[in-house]
């Protein structure tokens, strides 16, 4: 189903699907909102996991935590509905656009992972940099939706 | 500048950057179009380049092909203006919002990086995916605007 990567030429300007996987058989992927273009998410998709989401139309990835494919949604039940999938230039990156509804992506129950925003202009290298918290309210309570389930964030 | 990195608590819930560097020290970032959502690229950031976006507010990168922190636009001319960053809930991923006008991200010469859309669906495992271009024409001839400079696509 892909393409062997052969040349530049064919990668950058050719039509067929090419993809580089990293040295863990990883790529990256970014999951936007269909609707608002907000940044969902930003996860990575083994060679299974990819076949996987283009022929479900619905969001597979490689949980690094986990080690193993994971149907985004198995758990908090906020599938990803798959609107469109690009690749980039250099066939070593992902974009999905997906529609969730009004669920949300983020394990801590906020709609985005991006839900903090960082202040620009200088700053002071003796003083940590205070962010801002662009959504206010979570969806759901990772408590009750995890209820037993190990967190994947690592320190 | 950067808090070091605790708990998993103050890492997901607290107001303190503390960004995830992985081994080779670089940190993946998603850069949109802030107008219209889209995403123009994929890149990495060390944590010079990092400081360097937030300070000058425009767009700095680390090329892993080039192995240097890079001024997005240095030799385009199509800098990068950066409307807003935010960071995900484990601060490994960076989420940035970029103004370019009416110019262009992406090396082989298309607005965004991610020119071609992936057809979903059943796929054939002994036949190649044929994409669509969905960017029909380029924005600028790379051969003038890079003339002399190697191409940074590997194979």
């Amino acid at each position: 189903m892909f393409k062997k990567r052969e040349n530049v030429a064919a990668i950058e300007e050719g039509k067929l699907l090419s993809p580089k996987f990293d040295a863990s058989g990883l790529i990256p992927v970014i999951t936007t909102d269909y609707k608002t273009g907000h940044v969902l998410m930003h996860g990575y998709m083994n060679a299974d996991a990819f076949k996987k989401t283009i022929e479900k139309k619905e969001a597979y990835y490689w949980s690094r935590s986990r080690k193993q494919v994971w149907h985004k949604g198995e758990t908090s039940g906020f599938v990803q509905k798959v609107v469109e999938i690009r690749i980039d230039d250099d066939q070593d990156s992902i974009w999905m656009s997906v529609d969730i509804g009004d669920g949300a992506s983020c394990h801590v129950g906020y709609k985005s992972c991006f839900y903090r925003s960082i202040p620009l202009g200088k700053i002071q290298d003796t003083q940590a940099v205070k962010m801002e918290f662009k959504e206010k309210k979570k969806k759901f309570d990772p408590n009750i939706v995890y209820k037993g389930k190990p967190n994947p964030t690592k320190v």
